[in-house]
């Protein structure tokens, strides 16, 4: 990257810049855009590529460690986790599909099983081509497909024509944000700690986050308490709360929230007449309980009781699922979809004239949509490797998530909720007034303090809790539970036993 | 698509539905999107995808056509334009890449080259999987071979620092839209006629689009007076312009700008302090002449006497290329590339921030970026083959532009520029008064009476003029000339005799 030397006219004008000279300039640009921030993919991100890179070149035998473990990013198959075969033959097949030509030869001599050719017909004749645009919405064959499934999951219909397939959860959360938010006055309750697509997303639209506190000892479940005081506080303020986020399983906080949680924020969008975003891309991630979704707490409630007022019949709600995560884990692709339920249908034409105008997600990642939502099932050739594959995962990520959660139990400082879901652990680290006192003097918060050390000692990067949000004087890291084996898991308890060491 | 019935708690909502027992409605969500337009996706295409699924399902025996031609989105392989074999063949591997453990039966058996195994390996070192995520800003070798193919094509360097890889073109203008617009006083020159991508993102970022015509009598041409004088009106309003955006080949024109065109509109640029936003992703399909970049300008021009007042040194260049057009046709996958040259350093890190929230364009998109900047060269073994599809489907392009033209030339009351480039047409159509007449009846616009009215009658879809902005008083339509064959054109000039008839 950037190895070509830098052409005349850059150098010279890298020393002549005057801005004002410019049409842009730091000042006069997006000021929500200057005001964003994006801790996952920042300076330690930035600075961890640049020791791999300097590993790979065999630059880097001055470093104290010889591998970089990018433990920030929940980027599963960068840390070596295998595509599911299933979906990367049918993809194999969407590309070229000359190859179905010789379905003998993939089926006696590739590895490929009847079901997967059967599958690549079925979605070229949805979509055409993979490289062909699909409808704004999503292929309507597919779209069939994340209904069924809906269907199964939760016991209760879901209609293909409420189902959006978007390029990854993020982009759904885009388009529902940029039609919600209005006004600099327009407010959404976000958890704290938070995925940063939440926060980043509100600035750049110059609307509130307005932060509502998970309970830390309780698995970092929801705090209906909690959240209405913040509501309040927040429309005291003038601030027009319309919506409410809720990632579940949590991200950063690894937390899966049971039914009743779920039905309790729902009660609440219900009286405060707020749509809820249900970001569930995790929802294949559980490793205590079952995962429930809030499609299914709400339908619930519609049957039950507490809806004799009729109070559930006009809730909206947006659930999202990606291919992202899970023993998927193919973000590369960038596919996903959300569900819509319960909104204006005039407001509905509006995310669909908006999702238009960026034309269609990406047809290769809807087509792995398909696999995800209609994986192999019992007794059709592709499943006993499929199971295989994906028990392989599930299996690996929990024990690595154990492991983890073993060594940051025995950590001193360090205390850490016990894995329920996601990829993610969340711990709450105290470190010593000198530690903190040492950070200040080099302008960092003692979190970004801590990660930016533990990456120069050991290669390890993990995010800070300061870049999810944290409550007022605690500090946290975030860490995947994705890299391979568990040596990296020494180098943090290493690493932690000499800092505290040094600034005891 | 929509087959389920409706749900019974759906079909109650829909009679019982009361905004404002909701939290979003028409009024209170972003006016910014509800104002936004998008005519290319807009009612008759809606309409044409309603006529198709009638014909898929034999419901449309009553219909006065037995096809639905969709010449209204540039969307080449739904319309039957066969993929490169080299870039799928690519892609399959990417996608299953054990298929590589088998490389004597993808050359023996598969019609796979030696090239195309290459190629796979490369990338997949580049990427790991296409599964993961890429740097923010893109693969960095993938960045590397887009920066080589700048170089060949202008003969100047290029830096793969300054590239950005994304999901098409509309997702590269997204981000520098959402950085260069600050407030709602900015503006930024676009021309008219224009693809609706620059209106509508304007619109939702609250800036002005300040429209600039293009001189149809000169094979729509740039007309740099005019801009200058769209520009002044502007300023004198208040507008504070920024940027100016050109279309080169044009969108809908089908206009190929010339070398001087180029340079005008660059001295202007430079004159008023305007970065420019050059949109070049037809720059494969010209058939007059040359292509020439903006960026091959900007440098020649630095290099000349006309800059011996460095009047050129500090011009802000982002030029754009997309996979989704030309003989390559990839859009459903979803890939481009802009350059970013004379931009502040400030202002990059802000837009690679933007960018990172994204997380990354499509990887197996970035990776046909990556074949097509750096496609079979002669000597290749897969070079005959991409070599004849190439011209196979240039020719054919250029074959069907010239029929369309011819027909256009012979109706009456139509007038067309000749065909240079792009994948367009765009006629002016004078109609009778009485047809203008029975339009406003409709409360349609006449453009668009007449394209609905050629749809009702012979299922062709093309995009009425108003959709792309024309000069007051005239009227046209654009069409694509990627159907197969050329049947369709004469539906169009059978149904336009019928209408002139008609309305005479």
């Amino acid at each position: 990257m950037g190895s070509l030397p830098l052409p005349d006219f850059l150098s010279k004008r890298l020393f002549s810049s005057t801005p004002q000279k410019k049409s842009l300039n730091i000042n006069n640009i997006n000021q929500n855009v200057v005001h964003a921030q994006y801790a996952v993919r920042g300076e330690l991100a930035i600075k961890s590529e640049q020791y791999r890179a300097q590993l790979a070149k065999g630059e880097g035998k001055d470093l104290p460690f010889d591998s970089v473990i990018s433990a920030n990013i929940g980027n599963p198959q960068q840390l070596d986790q295998k595509p599911l075969t299933f979906f990367r033959q049918v993809a194999s097949l969407l590309e070229n599909p000359e190859l179905l030509e010789h379905e003998q030869i993939l089926l006696d001599k590739l590895g490929y099983k009847s079901d997967v050719v059967e599958r690549a017909r079925r979605l070229l004749k949805d979509v055409k081509s993979v490289g062909a645009y699909s409808q704004s919405q999503g292929a309507p064959g597919i779209r069939q497909s994340v209904a069924d499934f809906i269907e199964r999951r939760d016991g209760y219909s879901s209609d293909p024509a409420n189902i959006y397939l978007c390029a990854g959860a993020s982009s759904g959360v885009n388009a529902l944000m940029n039609v919600i938010c209005s006004t600099p006055q327009t407010g959404v309750l976000v958890p704290i700690p938070q995925y940063p697509l939440y926060s980043a997303t509100l600035r750049l639209m110059n609307a509130h986050m307005v932060p509502y506190y998970l309970k830390e000892d309780a698995n970092w479940a929801t705090d209906v308490g909690g959240m209405r005081d913040a509501l309040k506080e927040a429309q005291g303020k003038g601030i027009d709360v319309r919506a409410v986020v809720v990632i579940n399983p949590g991200n950063p906080t690894g937390g899966s929230l049971k039914p009743e949680d779920i039905n309790a924020v729902l009660e609440l969008a219900a009286e405060e007449k707020l749509a809820v975003l249900a970001d569930e891309v995790y929802q294949m991630n559980v490793f205590e309980g079952e995962f429930q979704s809030f499609k299914k707490g709400l339908r619930d409630l519609q049957k039950s009781e507490k809806n004799k007022d009729g109070k559930f019949d006009e809730m909206e709600l947006a659930s999202m699922h990606s291919i992202s995560k899970g023993m998927v884990g193919e973000c590369g692709h960038r596919g996903g979809y959300y569900e819509m339920v319960g909104f204006d249908p005039e407001v509905v034409a509006q995310i669909y004239k908006f999702v238009s105008i960026m034309l269609c997600a990406p047809v290769i990642g809807q087509c792995l949509v398909d696999c995800m939502v209609n994986p192999p099932r019992p007794n059709d050739p592709s499943y006993p490797l499929y199971k295989s594959e994906y028990d392989g995962i599930f299996n690996g990520l929990r024990q690595r998530a154990d492991a983890l959660y073993e060594a940051f139990s025995q950590m001193d400082g360090v205390s850490c909720q016990s894995p329920q879901g996601s990829m993610y652990l969340f711990p709450t680290i105290t470190l010593p007034e000198k530690a903190v006192a040492a950070a200040k003097e080099e302008g960092k918060k003692p979190d970004e303090f801590y990660c930016l050390r533990l990456l120069d000692a050991t290669g390890v990067c993990i995010v800070p809790g300061s870049g999810f949000g944290q409550k007022e004087g605690t500090l946290h890291f975030r860490t995947t539970f994705l890299a391979p084996g568990t040596e990296w898991v020494g180098r943090i308890t290493k690493f932690h036993q000499e800092f505290m060491d040094q600034y005891r």
